[in-house]
């Protein structure tokens, strides 16, 4: 029996981690994006957007999850077209990896309405033209650990190059969503254009450390690890309030606090849910205090299993 | 029965390994230094040089092992002193750890004779002195590895914070030592200061995933990791027939291959003792044939136990 309508959810991630810039990121248990897919006899894609808190583009030419699903279409000739539905969950421009979570859905939930002809990490050179799209370049810091899960490596952008971090363990997950909206391409244009080779060789230490930490679960290993001495400096003040909250969180036990992909979130590592809890809370309530914006926070482990298919109907 | 004689050997070292400049260091299993130490009834240390082929300084305030063992002395105040002889059997100026491995076998064989009163992992402290002396700065990256086996990050200098790699299994390491001598301080002066962005993502990128391949034990991963976007292009000049070894390395089968330390010492990585053979050869011959220098040849995995007691005697 061949699927007729495709459910599938693809998870936020934390791009960066700090030191990480550009090449680590690891997938997180939500907020996240649904897309549903169905066939429909008449060939190509039809596109809407669902969502009641969200701008998104849902003309199809503009928006990267259609995009990418016609992409696809074009490539792999399916004898049958499909309608895709995208639930806009997250919010975009977050530094959660929205586009990306679109993305991801979109390519997860077509390979599987056309009986899955690409492995999961196939799908990886579509999805990442969603973030061509969104951004301008193809970035796969977010795309990689939504679609794969786990935390991701981009050793390389040419060739693309994706290497998954074996995980024994994680520890918890603090993220923090203040409703202020960063540009990744403003974030990215702010960076500088040389740098210190002396700042480079302590973040690159940072950023082995924190692979290190990573693959054991270290949280402490991790805390310490994710210091970004040359992407964060350049960024904090496109987030308000962000030394103040990084301090919270800090003297709340976070064992590391950092901006989670350009920002404006932040994230900090925390060694129990118990104290993952208070230092959100703490985050938010920071947030509100010194930059009177409301925030969400969200709490997990790492996500080991990524984009995830919901629900698979075949009538 | 309390030690009257301590022999220690402490091996040589890869460190940089590529794209892991100044932060990342292996031991392989030769070559290596030797220092014998022994107590004697009168305070201090006495020091001497045995070696048939390098000029090492004699004189105790110039050379790194009776440094480093001095100050251990001048902390510690044992009841006794410390007659000690260094077999330089390294060559120097060589990339392949050759004073740190002087330093690292003098504190341990001094700790030993004490009785141990400090952890091997304490002693790095004292054994950096001895870097700090050849070198004018406390580079960590041979002498860590030396000291404590496996492959060590040198996460951070300030703090001086050393991270172990766990490592699960080694492919095998083919070092070349060609006959010219390459001043580390040169080595260093001709490096830029400032760095592209760019370059120093594309390098924490494979920092990043020699870390996962040194832990997994991944040669192709390993391999391909090692490339070196900054130090390597600068240094280059500094090793007659550089381009070509490295080109008849990668040809002979090598995954791999990059500068050991600053040079001129260079090292590639093979999946097979039989491919590092050949690996071997195929770089001697190069280096005799382009620049006209004779070469040796080691061949090991790493070396997991770091420098370790050949013999204690008691009377």
């Amino acid at each position: 029996m061949k699927a007729k309508t495709v459910t599938v959810f693809a998870p936020a991630t934390i791009s960066n981690l700090g030191s990480g810039f550009d090449v680590l990121g690891i997938a997180i248990d939500k907020p996240g994006d649904i897309v549903v897919a169905a066939r429909r006899r008449e060939p190509g894609l039809s596109f809407s957007v669902k969502s009641d808190k969200v701008e998104v583009p849902s003309d199809p030419a503009k928006n990267v999850s259609a995009h990418v699903a016609s992409m696809m279409l074009d490539e792999l000739k399916p004898p049958f077209g499909v309608e895709m539905v995208l639930h806009k969950l997250m919010p975009i421009g977050s530094g959660l990896g929205s586009s990306a979570a679109s993305s991801v859905a979109a390519v997860v939930a077509v390979n599987e309405l056309l009986s899955r002809p690409l492995k999961r990490r196939d799908l990886l050179r579509f999805a990442v033209e969603g973030e061509r799209k969104a951004s301008g370049t193809p970035h796969a810091d977010n795309v990689a650990p939504s679609l794969l899960g786990g935390a991701q490596l981009i050793r390389s952008y040419l060739p693309l190059d994706v290497v998954s971090i074996p995980i024994l363990k994680s520890p918890v997950w603090v993220v923090v969503h203040p409703h202020v909206i960063v540009r990744t391409e403003e974030a990215r244009s702010i960076l500088p254009y040389m740098v210190n080779l002396s700042a480079a060789v302590q973040q690159w230490g940072n950023v082995a450390g924190l692979t290190i930490g990573l693959a054991t679960g270290d949280a402490a290993l991790i805390g310490k690890c994710v210091e970004d001495v040359i992407a964060e400096p350049a960024r904090i003040h496109l987030v308000p309030g962000f030394v103040k909250v990084k301090d919270a969180a800090l003297k709340a036990g976070a064992v590391g606090c950092s901006l989670s992909g350009s920002g404006p979130s932040m994230f900090a590592v925390a060694t129990s849910f118990k104290a993952a809890r208070a230092i959100g809370r703490t985050m938010a309530r920071t947030f509100s205090r010194i930059a009177r914006v409301q925030s969400e926070v969200y709490i997990s482990r790492i996500n080991f299993k990524g984009a995830r298919i919901l629900s698979i109907r075949s009538r």
